[in-house]
């Protein structure tokens, strides 16, 4: 970590910092130009909170040298982690097809629709049993009711299953669950990752609003910190200026996080645009930029299921994604 | 809500869309133009999941009429809110001045910290207990500790206290706290919303790090819903693309939330830049911009708590900022 | 379009704004509910001022149904526009590749490129003579002379030139030019666009850095409304708040463009995120999702071209892209 | 300058960027620690390309520690700079009020609003004779009559004159203006801002449509390379993903702006929210952070002029915003 004191610094100002920083366990390698004192911090950064550094008045800029994550950071770890759940695995050169409808609502919309999710080449089933929901009027997801009706359709078609938990008091609720999912809105409820990082079991930890890639992986290092390695991110579109979409997918992301960190990083393009006509073609993209895995809405019977139909895509386009991401695995190095 | 119909639609799903409008217990009023047929939705359209509707094929756009809000919107509560926390009061034109430090560390620190800017005219006191921090490396706060040395200085200096919860399971050591605070990374932790709705206890709601201010609102209804309508907005900077500043400080929004809602509006000068030395014009501005009250984080001693020092203000820097903002409230129609 | 009225509104100021719709020459069609009275407009609101009607105190919304643009509206033009360069193509299921350096710096050097990516498969030249720098103090193009430097790689290798034009005085040295470029910071350079437009010249029109759609379809109209019709847009990342890359890249807008405009539409992965290391996947990428053409920096002697070497990759890399560019073509229905 | 090495550059690759930036001009200080190379670049940086160093592939973070910008910086021109307008002045303690209508239209209109709004207190007159519309079919302004129509004004009141210059081309017919607009989206048309550096003549530049506040003052140091240092910073809004504004006005930049650079910052609180309602706070909260004037929108006939009318405000209310200015503008130390 490099700090650069400004200018009209003190001496005393620079010597109260420097006392500080060393009272952190850091060594100073101080170096002192023309115009400039610039202060080289040699330890383990990872624990200083650079925001408090920035704010400070004698302190021109800070830089950091080595990431704050240690634990999701390919430096430590240069393997891919790879993501064992059930016969299936995500990560390490196996891409994962994660498909299934928004909410979960009765036992033959899951059951039918993860058979039809399975037949058109899905690996694992996904669904809504508790939604966050923007308007405390929407409807908030079957709950524990639908946990149960997942673990049917799991019975059903061998499919494991990926659900969202919300609140620290489900946790026992979950137990029969695969992946857990954490939400964009709960990407920094840090009591939320603390708890699913006491568990053993696969996490799915979707990208925040407006989360920088930093602070994602810093998401992750929540949960690793507290002994659970097990996690797979999920980019699902940031926010921007742009109102065309829903938000802005960020495929570049992709590449990035290949190189920081060892986890795999799957993508959701159904929540990215908010338009399923761009499911497919965004689809391909995110393979092609190689990403370990999507994880799409797909509903059934879109006569009479207005609720997810619309934002959801059917089985059959899923089937046309699937024949679609099969043709280019391979030129990405990739396999099913 | 307005619904325009594209082009190419086919009359069945038309036909459909217009089924299922219905069965949300909604009229349609449809006018058919040259060449759009445009869907005009009456009845309390407060339920409907305007992404849904958006997120539909054969949609082009959907517009609100009807706020999605209800108990916060001043449509049908003209009047200001004024939430009274012990002797004092924010809204309805009296203004507020919290200050504190960001973490409570010893009985010496937060009784001192109290008691000084009790002295420089603060008539509540800010001080985390529970600190939410973006590495599981970081100091965390003293917890449970915290609260009860923030108790210590209320006894010493009658200031009422606000301090941010974090976990539902913490509620019950708040009893004596006077004002929760739910931070910018909860605000759409919703399952947190609905229990602090339960409560009968002034709730402080900072805006998300990236919240619109419908968002911002449709929490706030999340905890109204529940039965508890007292509520305190606190603007504290959006994520932008500036690099200079941590956040974007967005004062336009307090007119605007004065035109949207009842429920009074502060601002956080402190966190939005995190730059000490903006706190004292930004604490002006948003006086003049007609802010019901500040929180600003003050420490008492730079020399040795450089933890929460550098971000923070001395309280003779408080000082001043009080005599400005005393100045300033006559112009805009407030009294301290 | 589509007025909402706000429900305090005078019948006096109602019936103002109804004649200054008319006199734009527009119907209006009133419908009056329970507590809202909504205008729709008929007729063509193309030229229709938004953001005024949106400003307007009695207004609470304004929707358009409309496209403001019509030349680069598919809807009355739903063929692909197809843009001839020479003996190549853009659009219409003909795939471009556009590669060269970022400046033209000598004939050698722009030579030596030009061969080496004729040989790797590129269609075309790109290279920058006048060069849009931040800075007053950075190497700002060799200018006019740069010019002849590309038409003698054109010469000597029988690619068409694209490179970019920022000043209306120098339109005259452009006449053997094959591609004008329009750069990102002059999207909305109306002066120079409405210029642009009188050519009889392909131009590609870079988004603007924090555009719209909208306004990147209304930039190509500006050009359009002058009589000329060969516009490729081209998409090379928008400002967020991700401080990871440059800019992060929008490759949605690709199906979504390919809806709202017949206009063929490329991608620039090199200036997007900053980093060479990104171009190859998110070229990758930006096939899979639709475009219609890459526009790729790549330099010859990366040991002595640090000026373009290290954004830019080199001929043996850019040859890898072109085999997997190749490979995704098949699968989404175009041609090299 | 501070480069950061990654962890496995080659020895080869550092060799080779030591000798780039030893070419440029700069000496090197370099420090090896355990696991990182850093290079600390000394001399006048201010010529070097951070985006290209970046871009390198063995660099790892580049850090600015001298700021690209010489004439404007504050550090090397500790006094405000003052520029005289005609009787009056911007900067340096005195606070500037220039109002006008958005559009000039009539010399009726032109003349009587200005007589207007110099009654109301207004020091400057601005005016739109040429117009930046996003729509090529939006009212393009008067042009070089509209130029006639303000110096027709200005001898009817006294007021100098602000307004908008486009195009190189149209210099010479902006003689007798006082003081030239260049507009958000002309803030990086580079070849307009080296024109109007070769003037001797007060430049508005206002702030681009998402410019940084490092890249706004790259724009004012391109005027004066050139050798006009009479300039006017004028903050308008920033784009944001908020959509309840038209932008967010970002009034911290202000405090910052001053401490960066000696050169006088106003506001433009009318075209930031889009909403005339919000003219009036934004206007005395920019005045309380600091502001060294504003620049509204004022029109004279709300009756019969839609055209700039609805987003304007009337003489009255302007007279009523500079009542409140003339209080806030003691308690921050400026006079009118």
């Amino acid at each position: 970590m490099i700090i650069v004191i400004r200018n009209d610094a003190k001496q005393q100002d620079i010597d109260q910092l420097k006392s500080y920083v060393q009272s952190q366990g850091l060594r100073i390698h101080e170096s002192e130009g023309a115009s400039t004192t610039i202060l080289g911090l040699v330890g383990d950064t990872s624990k200083v909170d650079i925001d408090l550094l920035r704010s400070i008045n004698i302190v021109e800029t800070v830089t950091r040298v080595q990431e704050p994550y240690k634990n999701a950071n390919r430096k430590f770890h240069p393997q891919d982690s790879v993501i064992k759940v059930g016969d299936t695995q995500i990560g390490g050169g196996a891409f994962s097809l994660i498909a299934g409808p928004c909410s979960v609502e009765t036992p033959e919309q899951i059951v039918g629709i993860a058979k039809a999710v399975k037949k058109a080449g899905a690996t694992m089933l996904r669904g809504g049993a508790f939604k966050p929901r923007t308007s405390p009027y929407s409807f908030q997801g079957l709950g524990v009711e639908g946990l149960k009706l997942l673990l049917i359709a799991k019975k059903e078609t061998g499919l494991p299953i990926v659900t969202e938990l919300m609140d620290t008091r489900d946790i026992p609720a979950f137990e029969d669950v695969d992946v857990i999912q954490i939400g964009a809105r709960n990407m920094q409820n840090f009591t939320l990752l603390k708890e699913v990082g006491k568990l053993h079991k696969p996490v799915l930890l979707k990208r925040g609003l407006s989360a920088t890639i930093e602070e994602w992986l810093m998401s992750a290092e929540y949960i690793m910190s507290e002994g659970n390695e097990q996690i797979v991110l999920c980019e699902r579109g940031i926010r921007t200026y742009e109102p065309a979409t829903r938000n802005t997918l960020d495929l570049s992301c992709i590449p990035l996080l290949h190189e920081k960190t060892h986890l795999p990083v799957i993508v959701d393009p159904s929540h990215a645009s908010g338009l399923s006509r761009l499911v497919a073609p965004m689809s391909l993209a995110a393979t092609a930029a190689g990403a370990d895995g999507l994880i799409i809405e797909v509903h059934n019977d879109p006569q009479h299921a207005w609720c997810d139909g619309p934002q959801a895509i059917t089985p059959e386009q899923f089937e046309g994604i699937v024949d679609g991401v099969k043709k280019i695995l391979p030129i990405v190095g990739k396999r099913l």
